[in-house]
């Protein structure tokens, strides 16, 4: 019974988080992640300013909230781990351009957020640091998995595949100049395979 | 004697304005547009700050000027003109390659703190936007000085170029992994080419 209940509270407080997480991502984006207050997400969320305080304690851990779900909901891992398990380079290549796309038309705007916050805080400037030092190193893991396959040395490849995944493209080719989603993979798709396989 | 004497205190005029512009880029690149007083640029470009009000009024008007000074070093028009009377597409393609390195090594910087200024000042947003608006019928301009010898339509031709002239991929590849700017050069270069060209 005492465990039931202790799951029951563990799922509700979750659920609250993520209400809080979903309203504040929304604000952040909108209004920026610095002008935005707690008071703010508090009235977005419908949820109590203290039980907020309660639960995340600042804004960095709302941040790093919605972070986590976005990363759940690209569900990059296993889409990764997919890719790993193809054994032709070229399919193995393009399947990285839909983890990657996914990514971005999932959370551009997290991306964003992040960026901003980085610029006002110095703290999250290093969060931000260590999650792209993260992103890099399982990016060398990848291409690693290509052994004596690609074009170029490791350092090389690794360059090259940070420029054509750069967000800046999404946003110009996606947001910017209207490009459907499938047609941005397809174009990263070919063009990884263009700089990175001989 | 008196045109010498207004022709005279014409260049005084504009060189005072070049020294509060180039003490300016240094403190808006360093410390931020919106942080930066004019009281400091005045400290920092040893010019009174009234002097500093009556050359320009106010900061806007010292970034218009720095990024005068930008294109005339960065020399894009003349660069752009020769480009479009080489004949052979491949050549033409490349030089295209030479005149967006030239503008990134002379300028990231302003591009940068024109970013900073219009998230601050709608304004600012509004001349960045007029800035790359015309940035992008000079491209196209350019493009279709190839005529029928584009892979694409021109519209995708465009998007293609922008993509790749991306200034974020500069800042990647040469600022933060260390390409010596020739390297960068070749590779864009070498990517406009097999991104547009049949």
């Amino acid at each position: 019974m005492a465990v039931k209940e202790e799951s029951h509270r563990a799922r509700q407080a979750q659920a609250t988080k993520e209400q809080v997480a979903g309203a504040a991502r929304v604000l952040f984006a909108e209004q920026g992640y610095v002008v935005t207050t707690i008071a703010a997400i508090s009235e977005a969320a419908r949820i109590p300013a203290q039980t907020i305080y309660s639960a995340f304690g600042n804004k960095p851990a709302i941040l790093r909230e919605i972070s986590r779900l976005w990363i759940a909901e690209a569900d990059t891992r296993r889409l990764a781990q997919e890719s790993l398990a193809l054994t032709d380079p070229v399919e193995r290549m393009r399947s990285a351009a839909h983890w990657h796309t996914r990514q971005f038309e999932t959370g551009i705007d997290v991306i964003r957020i992040y960026q901003e916050a980085a610029r006002a805080d110095q703290r999250m400037a290093a969060e931000m640091q260590r999650v792209w030092g993260a992103r890099e190193h399982e990016l060398a893991l990848f291409l690693q998995s290509f052994a004596g396959q690609l074009a170029h040395d490791p350092q090389r490849s690794l360059d090259l595949f940070l420029a054509c995944t750069t967000m800046e493209i999404y946003q110009l080719l996606v947001l910017d100049r209207g490009w459907p989603i499938a047609a941005y993979e397809a174009w990263l798709a070919d063009t990884l395979v263009a700089q990175l396989l001989p």
